[in-house]
């Protein structure tokens, strides 16, 4: 990461570099490590430092060193979702999962001891972090539907200046969603944790562009169901579905449908 | 509880009926309140015992019984899936939704601090119990679309003697269900738990029988999404069909969907 291939780093980095360096050392440790196998020793180690330059940093030990590793992540992770709004829904939201199960494939331990529980370092502090990300992804999608985003971020970020040109304030005329549509997007927001859950427990398998296209599907599928039992969704899946394509993930899958249901009239 | 109303209980019970007891009262404290909020003396004072036989029948205090607690209501909760395999395969799900359900509403606080982690008598063992539960759960509906069950559990069932007359241990052919279907159905579950957790912090909103026929909706579309893309669940979906009723909730869902594709020939 230096610019000078040879010369230690040690004495040159500013206060501001070295605790992004050390972060980012952490963050390598934590993503393929479970926290409790993780000491400050091997973070000094890996980036090069000794341990009392780490405890300067951060007096909190290894807990701070976890939260901070987290929130760095989770800042990366937030940036995943954000998406310009142009083109088919189902367009946006593959690239955004693409970013996302990277993230998922990159810090694969990290990812799971973080949402598995159990961990010695895992906190009130700690969960709040989770569900902001979680809650960042579901004011995302909801976003690209239409909808002023939900939660106290959304609003700080308005007060605190940004105004009509935050990426977060916009929203058709200032509505928010209703509780189905809103419940519907979080429950997806799950499943694909747990189908990244499931999928480091398989050894990466199915390959990622399969997991992305199966968990596509299932956003298209929970998304008609819910248009069924509520006018709110089924305005907004009717105008989103305008704008998908016939080769679009959508087409495909309602192709890929015929041959399920063919001679089940009785039904209809 | 007891069959003589006014006679103090306190001396006649036996052993095994005197740890029901205390686990009962637990349980019910458990379920009411965060764990950090229960104390032994609140146990003690619930069951009409002295804190001293609570620690007699319990020496791990708090978090023993807790452990104690939350195994008898994952034994509880593993029972809501036991269901005849009989009938169209919704009313099946239909009916064991309807326990869970039943059970989230009577154990709110204590589900809900369970599954969302953070709390002070969370362990590896309390994980490992709920990880029980989910895969009882999945072995379960996997049953009821004809396969054997997965799990170390159901292996030891066998063994045990139980053979081919355990509920667990029979299956189509023996054969197990491919990696597909077991994530559709690992997924749904996760589904499921999401949104009992949403349901709890919305206030118990929207009424329960709709929360069933909404997860059973989530249900019918994931699986539908899977078989376009896998040719076992395809097979499995095909021959459920045929056993679903035009008034059932798949042909309920069908003909609600129509509506919302209207117009949207250029997809297909």
């Amino acid at each position: 990461m230096s610019s000078s291939g040879t010369a230690p780093a040690y004495r040159r980095l500013t206060v501001d570099q070295r605790r992004t360096q050390l972060i980012g050392a952490a963050l390598g440790l934590f993503a393929h490590n479970p926290p409790e196998d993780v000491s400050l020793d091997d973070v000094a180690a890996t980036a090069g430092v000794s341990r009392p330059l780490v405890y300067r940093y951060f007096p909190g030990g290894k807990q701070q060193l976890y939260e901070a590793a987290l929130r760095s992540a989770a800042d990366e992770l937030e940036d995943c979702f954000a998406e310009a709004q142009t083109g088919p829904l189902t367009r946006r939201l593959a690239r955004a999962l693409d970013r996302y199960l990277a993230f998922v494939d990159e810090h694969d331990a990290g990812f799971m001891a973080l949402l598995q529980g159990g961990s010695v370092v895992q906190t009130s502090r700690t969960h709040a972090i989770v569900d902001e990300v979680r809650r960042t992804a579901a004011d995302q999608i909801l976003f690209h539907l239409g909808f002023q985003p939900e939660g106290p971020e959304g609003d700080a970020d308005e007060q605190g200046g940004e105004g009509e040109h935050s990426k977060r304030a916009a929203g058709k005329e200032g509505q928010r969603a209703g509780p189905r549509l809103r419940m519907t997007v979080s429950t997806w927001i799950t499943v694909v944790e747990a189908a990244s859950l499931i999928w480091l427990d398989e050894d990466k398998q199915p390959p990622l562009g399969e997991l992305r296209d199966w968990l596509l599907d299932h956003f298209v599928a929970l998304l008609m169901a819910s248009a069924t039992r509520d006018a709110e969704t089924a305005g907004i899946v009717r105008r989103a579905l305008d704008l998908e394509e016939r080769d679009g993930p959508v087409g495909e899958l309602a192709r890929r449908m015929l041959p399920v249901v063919t001679d089940k009239g009785h039904l209809l």
